[in-house]
């Protein structure tokens, strides 16, 4: 990945089952952060939480990994650090396609997530010329960086996730921030930034109508 | 139409532009009313609202007809009491496939219709056993009345609407408070009544994506 | 065929190869008639011309039918009374789906019928409501008469055509009259006449484009 | 862009909201130009027009530029100077695709487009070897220049529009002259220029469909 | 069945595994014979035959039922007297969707029918008003009779065939002569008999491919 | 319902949650006892199990009703007699589409069936001239008995059961007992006995793949 | 092109209209020739014959070329030197999906081709771990050529046929001769010659019934 | 193929027919070996095997090659040796796509595989996140080798394989045994190795139905 918008950034730390509680103080402090989550698929019930990443606008980035479908458990009732800046108030949480993250987050931590701001959705509002929603589109077009997607399906579950593995999973949440930036921009030059936070509010319910296996609930 | 529950009521009266002050102010006393919309079809900015029927739990029915493009246009700016009557928050709005509606009130008369109830989208949550969510459908199998469509897709701009396309018209509303009924104590029994409260709270948002021309916005 | 339109109607009479001289002296004194073909399918190469319908709105339905290839052939470069009512400036035909008509007629007459009105463009712009514009559709709706389709699909290169076939091809022509008044009256209530004239202009380009195997030349 | 076809032309000169007088005069003198827009995407009411790009047989290229929404209005019921050109019944205007740009014109600018001609519906009538008319395919195989698309879907209402996009906007009306030439040949050796100026006559008529929903107004 | 012309046939006959040689002799005195198959599907070697029926311009119906698939591999080697009357050149064998028959006869008999007629090419080659070419739908225009199809899919290799069973599978044959002379005719009156000749050399071929699993083995 | 078949059968009785022992024990004597489930729908996790119907030969029927998802969480992990039922080896449970029965018996009981009969598998194997393998297929061709489908799609989880859908709900195991020794006869005829029973012991392996989200586990 | 195969061949020999004597006297000493045809695209009637090229074991090419369609209207009927070679008995014809240039030469040329042997049909029969069954495959696999397809796409009616026309187009005839003696080896091994023959044989029914309009003529 | 995995072992031996009785006993004293088969195609009755590859974990590779569909027929009654390792109880039999090997192996040689282990049901079970399961994909992924696939479409039944197709051949058994190890570990820590053996269990009679023509024989 060459460019400075991301090596220049710190490097990550991994942490096990949860956050630390000083991580959390410091991520409070700010109004955005972005987050990502890996998994083992994208059939929510089979395939487990395994990461969940965390991002701001200095380039901390934090790992919170699940080693196993017990651990996620014993976690779901109680009230972790992750939990906790996810649902709090001050703090918009920025997703790339937030359907899904925020369904994840859902089943597998009893996390409701709130408020949020997705970039796909933002993207598909203004970015109208074009098709391609894509986190890579994205980051191609505003960002002028060639994102590696590599290790985008790989195996999230194994103990000793590799270093491309840790790099890639560290980048799709460092390039939301600056993304976000620039999408907000554009929702107000276009006049769409009430619509976009109507939008993101109704979206946990379409998450929670997912979970439930009621699709296109909207629909005719 | 045999059902006693059709009959029995009383004969609906015809409002050209808007409700009278007197018939606000009695909806206005109900927690609950449904309304129904005609329109030229379904491609909203080219095939114009022509009727607006409402009714309540007394079977009161008002129909509210537009005779022109213009009309609406004088309409849409102003304060209208149907515009009243649809924002009013102690008022639980009833529709049928809500989604439709809500976006044609939005784009003919400047209204946003809230609270709301969908029966349709109620449907799906609990005739889980069926694909089969069409109003004709759900009044059968809920309240065992064979529901005539036969003027569901007749010319509503006419200036002499029919005895049969009054009759269409006002029967497609007095079913829907029954029908509430039976799918709200459904929705309760099925422990679905919180997530059916958000999805109709995130409808208009979905209403107002459709109307910008922005479709499936939520998927992938 | 119960309705009283179609029964009050004179008895249609058959002519072979082309309209007589008187025949089509009265038909120029009209504004409108209504034309038809019958041909031995859709594929306008192999399937040949086997009749032209006529008919006006006194109900005088004349039938010109072509017993062979060869005697279309000797037809098609020769100056046929068909042809002039066809070409005739001050008449407009009606046709529905005059796409098909319009090309048939080129083809096996040499004819470029101008002007021309179709029912079929004519219902698409004001009958927005629904997707059906065959003509039992618009007959059953604007006219309330059941036509019969049965014959619709037959061997219309029979020498000794029958009761019924006469019966339907007589219909066919006859019923546009009435169904020009409804559509046109439409047109001008809903705004689309001068739309409807211009499409109307335009057909005959789209049916030389489909004589020559090209087709959805419009599209991307 | 390798070829000498592009680099010799002069640099283009950006208008903001109309051409000066002057430019429509010298336009005025021509045959021909060449006329291509950009907007915000293909869905016309919510895309708007961003540019429209203007260029004649001696490479003189210009760009008239609009800012928002409220400026395309305000200039909609005025007359000006795009619109003069655009009318002038001797200046043929030359477009690939003239579908959308002639309902782009007519919706935002009021414009009635007329007379033109269109390279893709020239392409069609005489590349029928392949089904591949892309404004690119053609400058290939008849142009010989391998045109850069890059900026084709890219954000055409930022302000500082880049030299990339100022360079594909002014390239895609440089190529319509010379390629003008090369399909009105091929049209009078293949004999399908008569059934060219047909299609071009109706054109306007399916753009006006288009712009009011009726989409495929002709099929069956 | 109402019509006489399947009512005043003689009575079918039934034969275990071969036709007696006096009845080939009978048959061999005959220019045209009509030949069915029953089996026990659609999918050639998992489906054995079941059943062979032949009948002639008198209506002299011979059923040949085959009881097990050792039966029929015992005939297949041999030189059996349907395979005589199948190969006899002066014979035409008529059937309806030759191309299912003539493959089972030949994967289950050892049988190269030739000469034969097709009736369901041949009404593609001359119906060409409709895309209904079953022998349900022949029958109904040329012979104006309702053929019952209900045994159609039925357990052909019980050995106790219903009435309704061997009813069905003596009508099937005896239609095809008189369907045979209509098709005949008109094939004759649009100049089509040649081709169809060609057509039913060529058949062959098509089937064996079909039976080594070479399907669409003309096309692109 | 017309048939003595279904008719002459004792009244069924309905218990709640579990067999009483002595019904069990009885059962537990018999070779073979049909076995249906009802459910709230298709989507297992979803929609829960309300019903298990339960006849053996003698026409002795037996519902298990599930008033809540709770009832049945508690007999997920105890010893029910449904289960020792359902797992006695010397009795074999037949089924109709046994795919999604045993599915749910294992999702909502803990159950693993074995052995089993499946009658639409068995119909595949054996009526290969038809596509028709539904219930009301199998009983109208082998039994001669037209089955009302009408409550098939109606809500299993309200507490007061129709008397018609109790009737529905019998009928639908009474029919199986017939069935399978029609299936079964066809089985050994065509020699396809032993490639059933592989079958049959193959599929519990299936409905385990489909219970964790893997569907078409052996295709390419 | 790199292979030896193709440099080491005469140089291509254009004829106007038809081939001269001396060159038909030639090839008809010869057992196969290789023939392929140019066109305007794939639509016959529309898109005219320009080139038929021909080929045989020693490289002699020739091209003969038709600068019009009132060209081949003369041609069509009189007895041309390409009609006597397509149509010699003594002289099997190579062609590579001989359904397209069959129907071609009889459309335009009036010929009959016979005998004749597709590459295409032999390959399908031969190559059947593959569905890539174009020219471009088969000399890939077989000869370890690359084959320049570029091509064949172009304007083949444009008088001056340029260098990488004529090189192609004789190309394409060339490799069929040495492709003929690996496909004819491989259908002897595999016992699919006398198969081959049946199909080539009954292809020319194909084509016509191809030409009149018939497709799937074989189909249900 | 760069990998050291594949070069370092050893040279494989090609056998006619049969594996050499030592080969046999050398094989049998493993727990697992490597099976793959090479046909004419994928139509199992119409392309025939050609070659069986076998290899252990000491890289021990051993080709058997049939030379025509008469060498087969004699083998498949008799009690060969491949047949003896396919069927022996201790040794597990690793495919990748066992559903078409064991089908073959059946089909021509009568085998029945036992016990087995598939990679690609492994892979679908243990890597969720991707949908590519090929044995290029796990190869890749899992041994971090680029797998040269160029000739798994090539012509098996040629007497002289090339040296290519021998090293394709080899390879495809070779990776098995450490993709075994890979899937094997994976599958146990998703806790899918019970579930693994249950389908690898049911696999032959799925096989058993798709030989007989039964497709999705478990499908609804």
């Amino acid at each position: 990945m060459p460019s400075e918008l991301l090596v220049k950034h710190n490097k990550p730390e991994l942490f096990e089952n949860d956050l630390p509680d000083e991580r959390l103080a410091y991520y409070l402090t700010k109004s955005v952060v972005a987050i990502d989550t890996e998994t083992r698929g994208l059939f929510i019930p089979r395939d487990r939480l395994c990461l969940v990443q965390i991002c701001d606008d200095e380039g901390v980035v934090s790992f919170v990994r699940y080693k196993s479908r017990e651990d996620l458990e014993k976690l779901k009732n109680g009230g972790s650090n992750v939990k906790k800046l996810c649902e709090a108030q001050e703090v918009t949480k920025l997703f790339h396609y937030a359907r899904f993250d925020v369904a994840v987050l859902k089943y597998y931590l009893g996390i409701e997530v709130k408020p949020l701001f997705c970039t796909k959705i933002g993207s598909k509002l203004v970015r109208t010329y074009t098709e391609r929603h894509g986190l890579k589109d994205l980051v191609r077009e505003l960002l002028k960086i060639e994102l590696d997607k590599t290790d985008q399906t790989s195996d999230w579950a194994q103990l000793d996730l590799t270093e491309s593995q840790l790099e890639y999973a560290a980048n799709d949440v460092r390039v939301l921030l600056p993304l976000h930036q620039k999408v907000k921009e554009r929702l107000e030059r276009e006049g769409r930034s009430e619509l976009a936070l109507k939008l993101y509010s109704a979206l946990p319910a379409v998450c929670d109508a997912d979970l439930l296996g009621y699709n296109n609930i909207f629909d005719h």
